[in-house]
């Protein structure tokens, strides 16, 4: 097992991506039970399946187990089995001091959404926020990947 | 992918695996719904995790993905991730003519159940049937290792 340790904000403008080049990912659930989420990913031309178990209190830590699948499974998964809608993004990388920030700008029936994640090594770790980071939203269920599925961001704004 | 074609009967007595040594196997799900289960399996030393879809109109045939993980990642998730209770069952291979039958005896939750599986080349392969053989229950949904978890076999008799 890997525990996966994260905090998550959104992105205020799209200045930290500008000029690089993303890897677009499509991914789905089989599950999206926050306490055993079952995620297929295609990114790239890899893919994988991954298991995440309950979220801690704080929403930053979960227990995670992920397994490299072939691509043509995982489109197959992806396009028979899973739940709709799929959740497209393009996911970019970005070095900020000694931290990786992962920066996902969604599409599809999550247009509009841009959402920057970063992996600590501990719960403790300090963050330098950079300036294009907005609002803290860990441990937001809204915002879990597995939560768009069943409320995707284009309808949040529907009344 | 593989389409995964079988039938499935109960068991009229355990003659069949009188002498036999079975495998031990204890499994788990992080998703029982029919259109998308997600299986955890140890088997003996051995550990996977299953993917299946929909089962076809008479129930004998369902897509099937799936792949060997770290047995010590399959105890985890059992313990930690898998939805209550777990499937306990030993399993005996039988061979009768050109087919294998896989006759699990299940403990646990599911005490008294005796089922025994026939995978098959096509639909259409006619099945001798052993005289141990009883009911057909293929595509009976009462009678999916995933159902199992929801409604256990020993809950069946309670009034």
């Amino acid at each position: 097992m890997g525990i996966e340790i994260e905090r998550k904000f959104l992105v205020r403008d799209l200045s930290a991506v500008s000029g690089l080049t993303g890897t677009r990912m499509r991914q789905g659930y089989l599950s999206v039970d926050p306490q055993r989420t079952v995620r297929v990913r295609l990114a790239g031309p890899r893919a994988y399946v991954t298991m995440k178990g309950a979220p801690s209190d704080n929403g930053a830590s979960r227990a995670e187990y992920e397994y490299e699948v072939p691509a043509g499974d995982a489109e197959e998964l992806l396009d028979r089995l899973a739940l709709r809608p799929l959740i497209e993004k393009t996911r970019y990388r970005v070095s900020a001091g000694r931290l990786v920030w992962e920066i996902d700008v969604f599409t599809g029936e999550n247009e509009g959404l841009v959402m920057a994640e970063v992996e600590l090594p501990s719960e403790a770790t300090a963050v330098a926020l950079p300036d294009w980071v907005g609002e803290e939203v860990t441990g937001d269920d809204r915002y879990y990947n597995a939560s768009l599925v069943s409320y995707p961001y284009r309808d949040w704004h529907r009344v």
